[in-house]
């Protein structure tokens, strides 16, 4: 089948048809403009569902039954667990049994141990996956493996496309460490406690069918209700839905890397001397070696001058849950939980608000949080010379990751990348990105070992640095030092053939990922 | 204009049309059921609201001005401030000030300090309301003043209308205590606090355009947020938005009547007996002196048996406060504070829990916590040998009461009614009421002074009953009693025009208010 291409708005090459759907190119920064109307899920009647508000089925494929699983389905499951997670792979190997076909898995992201779903992607049990191919089944859908076209959205993109109805969820899976028999369900207690579910609020908004799946049934009501029972047709309860060990497996440790620790203190005394950080700022971190050294560095200026951050974006973790405690941030607005702190803070401070991609990232919203945001700190896997930036593929053209809340974030109000200059003497600074994921006028620092490129748009900030003793340079410069001492990147050799598509905030198509040449 | 009536499942004659719009007659408890989507709000887009998150702007006149405030648009409030509201009344002295006809206002509930809204029903401003049209309000709609046909529905009908697209609101005011700029909003701090603002929910969710008006803004984020700025157009600070003192006029001592205290008496003993009060047990007792009472025998057998109920449903006041405090119940989840130890307690204990028609009352949805509710009390205005209720008119053919969310609560595994027999020699228990508001198949028991009638489908319960000492009479018996004292009651005289109409809690039309005859 031939796939016509155009060029959108950075002058990328993007297929017309995705899946058989017509895709709206990317067109700019807040240039496409939506007309339409938000999915509307079927009218449920109360008649319909039992009056003691008992919706317990026995099993899973019970519910996915019930639920009238079928060829071509759409099923939603969220990565709170991240590689804990036990119950995707089950959802398949039941689809897999009852000979179900052409699945499209549309996880808020995958890992690594999902990588046995391999096999369902090669026997034709899942069709595509939509939401981020990381690690090995990027790999995979890199190779031109998948049947489909993926699909990589930020967050906040997957709860504008189930909100807008480009995504039609048939059957939502919710894993929840507690939920009732009605189906009010939270992730910050029992024994594979993730700390929220933010990230599958819109599946059990808008999907056809919400099954909440949980290894701890409390007594109505469980408390607090991160998803609704409202929402939900049926709960399983099942021995295990997540392993603890493994739910909880981001870096939790600050960076002992110098080079890292260059960077988090350059990022630190940028954002000190740009007049960023003040009584009541907010900021957002994420996680990271060199994402939890800055937020030290910050907690120390706060603490030395008695001032306090208003809020502060989690991903949560230790060192931000200790700041809440010390009284140096007055709120944490968590969309993911990365340690056990993070976890029990939820569950304990008040403070510790649990969040959703409705709140920090749906750009069709009426605003959303991550705009509001003083300073956010992101790495990316390449920059080029225009402050695009890359975090989905290698600059060997593998897919490796999924956007997260990235393309999100960047709307804040100054967007740092603190990125090496090269890594394993590849240049990250080069003139063009494999794959663009968030155009270079939102992205206002880049922060590298060597020296600190402010976007040209941002003369405030220019203005700001001019008389500082900071290594400011050109981002032109910078990519020429990569390049003087590591010589100019090869590019990566692709075929035609596109194998996954990257969505903007806004549901258009910003760029093309290439099923690798080899 | 002839109006075209049928007579639905309960034999009451309704009309085809209302307002225009083709109606459905009531087909009785479980009988319709919804085949279309949920109403879909248009997609917005960040692009168009202030990156900042700063959606202030002057006065709610420009607000309304801004939200397109034209003839004919359906106007939203809701009623937390009770009878301290001082909002509603702005926005149509605005309306008529701009020459602007024909409103249709939908308030949760109405109040008798928006009496003065008359003259707007008077001279064109409000063509109709959708919502409760309470004392001065309901005797101006008996009367057949009010232009278009007024429609009542129930706090869960509110909900079901609003998200069935029955009622499209062009333009919701949302009066909030304490808000951000972002348009995140609570009700339980503040000066004019009332608790929360679950009534507003539906409004924020479906409404075209969004107005919170506030008279204490505080910094991002309003922790917490029941309203969520998301969902928010226009922020306007003003210098009140409530009266204190009248926000919490609620009945809030428990009664010293001997009358009312026998019927608490009966009621409890009834529930005690019936084995309906057992450890983890759920109730909801309204508000109301009776009510109250009923409360405190509950927490005496409570306490002295040592065990405590799972989770009550508010309304809550500060004997339920109490009893959460106290350990006696677990959870209060609760739909509207009725004094200041309700809003306190809503902001202090975590086990306090604000809810909405959404969860709690919503027939439209996945279930709702009503029909899971052990044991409800409500009232009635009259009670007929059928146990069919009323809660909207008078014996003498008067609307003066909004439904609430009576009809919704008459889904509990019990309800009770606790009435006396007759009200100013006027009987309560009679052949017919006035208006149907629920079906007597779901209103399970009535107690009165002089007897206590249990419906003859709960053979469970007259089984149970059958050696008790309390006085087990029949309905009719009750009715002889009441007309062997006051006589048989007459009935009020109308003229064949309808001036209202009571819906069911699936949209369904139940009875018809008509215009007295006077």
């Amino acid at each position: 089948m031939p796939v016509n291409f155009v060029k959108n708005a950075l002058q990328r090459l993007v297929p017309v048809k995705v899946n058989g759907v017509t895709q709206v190119p990317y067109r700019g920064v807040g240039k496409y403009k939506p007309t339409g109307r938000k999915y509307a899920p079927k009218i449920a009647s109360c008649a319909d569902f039992p009056a003691d508000g008992n919706k317990t089925v026995p099993t899973l494929k019970d519910a996915l039954i019930r639920a009238g699983l079928s060829d071509g389905m759409v099923i939603s499951t969220h990565h709170h667990f991240r590689n804990g997670d036990l119950v995707s792979i089950q959802i398949f190997d039941i689809a897999h049994e009852l000979g179900i076909k052409n699945l499209v898995w549309v996880p808020s992201a995958s890992f690594e141990c999902q990588a046995v779903l391999i096999k369902y992607l090669e026997d034709g049990t899942i069709h595509h996956i939509e939401g981020s191919m990381n690690g090995s089944l990027g790999r995979f859908t890199s190779q031109g493996k998948m049947k489909g076209t993926g699909i990589l959205r930020s967050h906040g993109g997957r709860y504008q496309a189930i909100q807008d109805g480009e995504i039609k969820i048939d059957i939502a899976v919710i894993a929840a460490p507690t939920a009732d028999a009605f189906g009010n369900a939270t992730g910050d207690r029992g024994p594979a406690a993730c700390g929220l579910l933010g990230f599958a609020l819109a599946d059990s908004q808008y999907a056809g069918k919400v099954i909440v799946v949980t290894d701890n049934l409390v007594p109505f009501p469980c408390i607090p209700w991160q998803i609704q029972g409202n929402n939900v047709d049926y709960v399983v309860v099942v021995a295990q839905v997540g392993i603890p060990e493994k739910i909880v497996s981001g870096t939790t440790e600050i960076t002992k890397s110098p080079d890292r620790l260059l960077l988090a203190e350059l990022t630190s005394r940028f954002c000190d001397e740009a007049g960023i950080i003040y009584d009541g700022f907010s900021f957002q971190a994420g996680a990271g070696g060199t994402a939890l050294s800055i937020g030290i560095y910050f907690a120390g200026i706060l603490r030395e001058r008695g001032m306090k951050a208003r809020w502060a974006r989690g991903g949560s973790n230790k060192y931000l849950v200790k700041m809440l405690e010390d009284g140096l941030v007055e709120y944490i607005l968590d969309g993911q939980t990365f340690d056990l702190d993070g976890v029990r803070s939820m569950r304990e401070n008040n403070g510790h608000v649990n969040t959703s991609p409705f709140t920090s990232y749906n750009y069709h919203g009426k605003g959303n949080f991550a705009s509001m945001v003083d300073v956010v700190i992101l790495g990316a896997t390449e920059v080029d010379v225009n402050f695009n930036a890359n975090v989905v593929t290698h600059s060997d053209g593998t897919l490796l990751h999924g956007i997260g809340g990235w393309q999100n974030c960047i709307f804040s109000k100054c967007t740092i990348l603190p990125v090496p200059l090269f890594r394993d003497r590849i240049p990250v600074i080069r003139n063009e990105v494999t794959t663009i994921c968030g155009p270079g006028e939102l992205i206002d620092v880049i922060v590298t070992e060597r020296g600190i490129a402010i976007n040209p748009l941002r003369t405030d900030l220019i203005e700001k640095m001019k008389n500082s003793k900071l290594p400011i340079k050109t981002i032109q410069q910078l990519k020429d030092e990569a390049e003087s001492i590591c010589g100019i990147p090869e590019k990566p050799k692709f075929t035609g053939k596109p194998v996954a598509i990257v969505k903007w905030v806004d549901g258009t198509v910003i760029d093309t990922i290439w099923q690798l040449a080899e």
